[in-house]
């Protein structure tokens, strides 16, 4: 498996909501689990102000470095919705009008009785030679560029995009991950683990420790494209974990 | 205002556990939330893997940019664990066993009929002449090293090791935050929106949209240090949106 190609993304979460702590972000998950299952890992995440040189600076230093990167946030109608802007800068292109945009929204207004105005009409600027990504449940679009895709704030809308996305992205192998549990302190694993992971070393071993019911206990997840890998790694852990003692339970606590 | 010194801060995420979409963070919510009232701005968010050298290179170009730095995640006793390394590295200096740390840990294992093991004694590692940020949850105490704060992934633990920092951490004026929200479409109040922002320069606007009960509307949040402008731009909003035939409600929606 080593000599596959890895394809790896980067998310750039646009938003003062989420760094004053007004707003729990739930973009990150997501996007992650939707890559997952196109063969692709999410290798970093900014989240930086609605301000267009900080943006236009995350853009540069993560489109160089991953094969896609996601955006989420400021692509509304208000005076903070500025990705657009900061896309368009960073790319050296000009903004324009998306003509198929455009004709989205002035039907989603017509139906319910509106009218395109000035302000709605900013939710079809694009970068120059940029496509569309539908957007079922509200009109505006997301906006795609090559590998860079421009995704909204608010998480419902971000899902349906996905959805849109779904099989349109060049992947590698999917990720294929297995959870086991024991009401084990993790100190007392620790080298269990490590040992798993000199063994396998196709694998990556995730340890995440909890506290409830008054006892200490935790998870151990195994990744690895290779799923017979994943598998001698879950058995020999398991194994590891009963002769210590501890109950193990499949799937997770 | 606008002579006032502003204390800023970054947050960088250790955790594979993120990335993957498997754990949902919770830790910048409360960490941006505590910070506020510390008066200090959260300006930064990076996620990073369990990788050594993007913990180092995230350590450098954060350290260097924001008053103070927060890290979470990795300072457990498992393989995966690496974040003292990764910041004694990226300081130049070596890691040391702490010895009221050790005391901490012989005290709470002896407590609990257990044993200081090897994996155990990796929580008292810490990188030279950093102090400890005391822990009531776990034992295992967080790591301060001047303007650096390690603290934990789990966030219940982070959220005691906040409250030991509490008034610990100089600040400026606390950001004043006042939220209304109004059955609205965004793109209705885009230009009084604006409008609010120049004529209060002292204030910044978030917008922030939802779709409940089949309708769409917006929450507005007006944030200053200067109360008597978020109080002036809450009411020249409140009038305007009155105007355009919204009712509004003063918290938010």
């Amino acid at each position: 498996m080593s000599d596959e190609r890895i394809w790896t993304a980067a998310v750039l979460i646009i938003g003062d909501e989420i760094l004053s702590g007004r707003t729990q972000d739930k973009n990150v998950a997501q996007i992650a689990t939707w890559l997952d299952v196109q063969g692709i890992r999410l290798r970093e995440v900014r989240i930086v102000p609605d301000v267009e040189e900080e943006i236009v600076a995350a853009l540069d230093a993560l489109r160089a470095r991953y094969d896609y990167l996601f955006t989420t946030g400021g692509i509304g109608p208000t005076h903070d919705d500025i990705t657009v802007d900061a896309v368009a800068k960073a790319l050296g292109v000009g903004v324009v009008i998306h003509p198929a945009a455009r004709a989205i929204l002035e039907r989603y207004y017509s139906k319910r009785g509106g009218e395109l105005t000035e302000a709605r009409l900013r939710m079809a600027r694009v970068p120059d030679g940029a496509d569309l990504i539908p957007n079922r449940m509200s009109g505006a679009p997301g906006i795609r560029l090559g590998n860079l895709f421009l995704m909204a704030g608010v998480p419902h809308i971000t899902a349906g995009m996905l959805d849109a996305l779904t099989g349109e992205l060049e992947g590698g192998a999917p990720l294929i991950a297995h959870t086991i549990g024991a009401w084990a302190p993790e100190s007392e694993v620790a080298d269990l683990l490590r040992q798993g992971e000199r063994d396998h070393p196709a694998v990556a071993i995730g340890s995440y420790p909890f506290f409830r019911e008054g006892r200490t206990g935790a998870n151990f997840v195994i990744r690895s494209t290779d799923a017979a890998a994943v598998a001698a790694c879950t058995a020999m852990l398991t194994d590891g974990l009963e002769a210590a003692g501890f109950a193990v339970t499949d799937g997770g606590i």
